[in-house]
């Protein structure tokens, strides 16, 4: 049994109520070394060690927030171990996802937000700050960028106008998978590589036909399948990889005709 | 000899004044098929007479600006045959680069400015309406972000951690380049591609260690070049191709130290 409507609507509020002071405070700090809000100016590299800082002070934030209103419930993310294992209800963070291109400046990094019960998704956000789109969903309640409900429009094969998004090529060497990734981009020329969750959210929005990475954490992914489904599309999982104790998430989004289509190239 | 830095101003800022209505023009049509401004909503892929109607009635507004202002100039543009071909300053405009994006609703299109004396770019604007990041600059004047002045800080060699954009792989296919592109993604795992002048802004604001491409054409490099330069990075030809009275081109750009080391994997 699913948590009721009720119940869900009011993660879902909460989850939007805790991604506003995330997105400040990364905002903030993206400023400081981009000169400029993220928006403009003089970029620096920031180091490895502000990156760390910043990641940990989100995720530090993130987690006060969930654990002052749901002291029961459990939260994964990148910075910390796992709170409340057992728990129904997690909350699987990633403070910044795309943390090569938030420390080199570029402004398509985001938050990611997953809320599921007893591994179902139930809700999703995946916040861009620095290009202030905010994409949300919740089970049963369609999906949203900014204030504004999401509908993929399906389309029937793979065009050579239609989009694909891949991860970037490093992350299917990680597996061995490298020689699908170079396979399909001789197949279809038309690819884009994002490498942070705005391939993701492009998927989510319509805006491409596909997008598909390999060797995800559970916290790159745990936002995708509800936002991606409550806004008409097709989540396909295409197994997983285990690392030690972790484990890696190849997945594919999008129009479910093109996701479909492309499936045979990567599973 | 140059034109003296007052001309060079007079038309930098003419040059913002004309991007101004183009970009609204732009952003309505954006708005109308992907509701709500570019910035969210429902995508329906525009089809291929809104595109070329957009493209065209944007080229329109710019030519007319251009020509009411400067009769004499020549201006070169993708929708229209060119004017005043003989003349010493020519406006080389496209008013949507990236129209596959734009089409699709992804917001990183661009309009493309260059502003040429003899040959020599004196001022150049790559404006992105939709994400409201306009970059420009002139020769001896700087270059800018919205209003913040960029200045592109070198790297020593290419670490896996430095971001590389490409032109999208069917650029290179066009001129039998594609083994450069498959190659250079082998060596360096971590690239990116964005197809459109996102890539080439990314690289002019010193967020990428250089932006490769192959197979432009003159609208899509005419306003780089300053950009570049004056943003304090370096831009280097790989080359031109002849496709029947076109010419097309190849271009490397980004901070020196990168551009020079992966140049010979272009060359």
């Amino acid at each position: 049994m699913l948590p009721t409507a009720t119940t869900i609507a009011e993660l879902y509020s909460s989850a939007l109520e805790f991604t506003a002071p995330a997105r400040q405070l990364i905002l903030d700090k993206f400023g400081a070394f981009s000169n400029g809000g993220g928006r403009a100016g003089v970029t620096l590299k920031a180091d490895a060690s502000v990156v760390t800082e910043v990641d940990l002070a989100a995720e530090t934030l993130l987690r006060q927030l969930i654990s002052a209103r749901y002291p029961t419930h459990g939260v994964i993310g990148e910075e910390f171990p796992p709170l409340n294992k057992q728990a129904d209800f997690q909350w699987i963070l990633d403070p910044i996802d795309g943390t090569n291109n938030f420390a080199h400046g570029v402004p398509t990094f985001g938050i990611i937000i997953g809320v599921h019960f007893r591994g179902e998704p139930l809700v999703g956000v995946i916040d861009h700050p620095a290009l202030d789109l905010r994409y949300s969903g919740a089970r049963g309640m369609g999906a949203f960028c900014n204030d504004t409900r999401l509908a993929i429009v399906d389309a029937e094969s793979l065009t050579p106008q239609e989009i694909v998004c891949l991860g970037v090529r490093s992350n299917f060497v990680g597996s061995g998978d490298e020689q699908r990734f170079d396979d399909f981009m001789k197949f279809h020329a038309n690819c884009r590589i994002y490498y942070d969750c705005f391939g993701l959210t492009r998927a989510i929005h319509g805006q491409v036909g596909a997008q598909v990475t390999f060797n995800l954490n559970l916290w790159d992914v745990s936002a995708c399948q509800v936002l991606v489904e409550e806004a008409g599309g097709m989540y396909r999982s295409l197994g997983t990889r285990q690392v030690g104790d972790k484990t890696m998430y190849h997945i594919a989004m999008g129009k479910p005709g093109i996701v479909r289509e492309i499936l045979p190239y990567f599973e």
